[in-house]
């Protein structure tokens, strides 16, 4: 992740386009991308979701990278780890559903953001 | 990430969640979170989004947190390796948008996905 | 859907709320909506999501006003009509998916966007 | 919009894919086509995006056009009234943000959902 938000700062500055990358632009940037990579599971089943063939799966691969890519930008821009950043969230989220509390709930788990 | 991947497949497994886990489902929780990061952002200029305050910057952190959460538990369900994945669309977008031809261009950059 | 518009720039105007009402800020405010009303359904099965409960519904009629009032004023901020486009974008549609060649495919319906 | 949504109603019918449309599906094609729309502005800074050539005006048109689409599809399948749903979040919003307490002020603009 470190070695990927390195490359990311040179390709920016390389194409002088860090002029482009303020927050606001990756944070849209970013969302898009996610939107692309959701489009591949619109009219799929769950369970055709769980199943995908071998061409889309590539195409899925390659989303999830734009995803990625931007989200590793964008946390550089605004000065955050994000990968410390989601093992805090994991660590608060075993507070606030500990296990005997939440096992299997649907109910429970619609609460869950 | 790795470690990161593994917390998150035993958090669900502990809480029996992982029936909810379907790619489908993980991409329109990913999405949303990325919404939410993005919230933040809306009504800010360009030039606020580089400059956030101590507060906003603790949210905007945590929403971080979240997308990544998503897109690493996703990625692991659909069997993809997110930095391998990303690391080879940093190398395709080197070949597709050489420096030279694209520097400092809006032009390029609106094509640029 | 016309008085829907006026009573948005009203609504702006007397807040003095017109300079945050660029295009660009309020596709992200629309997105958001959208995002907050795909939230009610992102644990939910197909089924589930074809029989919600009252109170979900009216959650979710709120979210629904959340994304046409942006849409509106979007619209109405770049100058189109928004349903003229959604009229011209069925016709387009029925032209491109002709009953015959197409029905009930799910294949057919994957090319669909 | 009655008549867009017994268009609606009469093409899906047609083709048999009333069973691809549960509110589940149609939420994530109309976020999709939120973030399509969206796509076009990313790049853009707000003045730019009150300014739009002819040729993105044109894209931008047809995207608003299937975000309604989608809009109009979902609410028909919850049961909700698009319209009457915009004109009573209007109406509550008027309620929570009076035009002497947040005239102008972007501090209260951020608090506005």
């Amino acid at each position: 992740m470190e070695s990927l938000k390195r490359k990311l700062r040179d390709f920016a500055k390389a194409r002088d386009w860090e002029k482009f990358h303020s927050p606001k632009n990756l944070v849209m940037a970013m969302s898009v991308e996610a939107a692309e990579l959701m489009e591949h599971f619109q009219w799929r089943t769950q369970e055709e979701s769980r199943n995908l063939d071998r061409e889309t799966r590539e195409k899925v691969k390659q989303e999830i990278g734009d995803v990625l890519v931007y989200l590793v930008r964008l946390a550089d821009q605004v000065g955050v780890d994000p990968v410390q950043a989601a093992e805090e969230k994991i660590s608060l989220n075993e507070t606030r559903y500990p296990e005997d509390k939440v096992k299997g709930s649907a109910k429970k788990y619609n609460e869950y953001e």
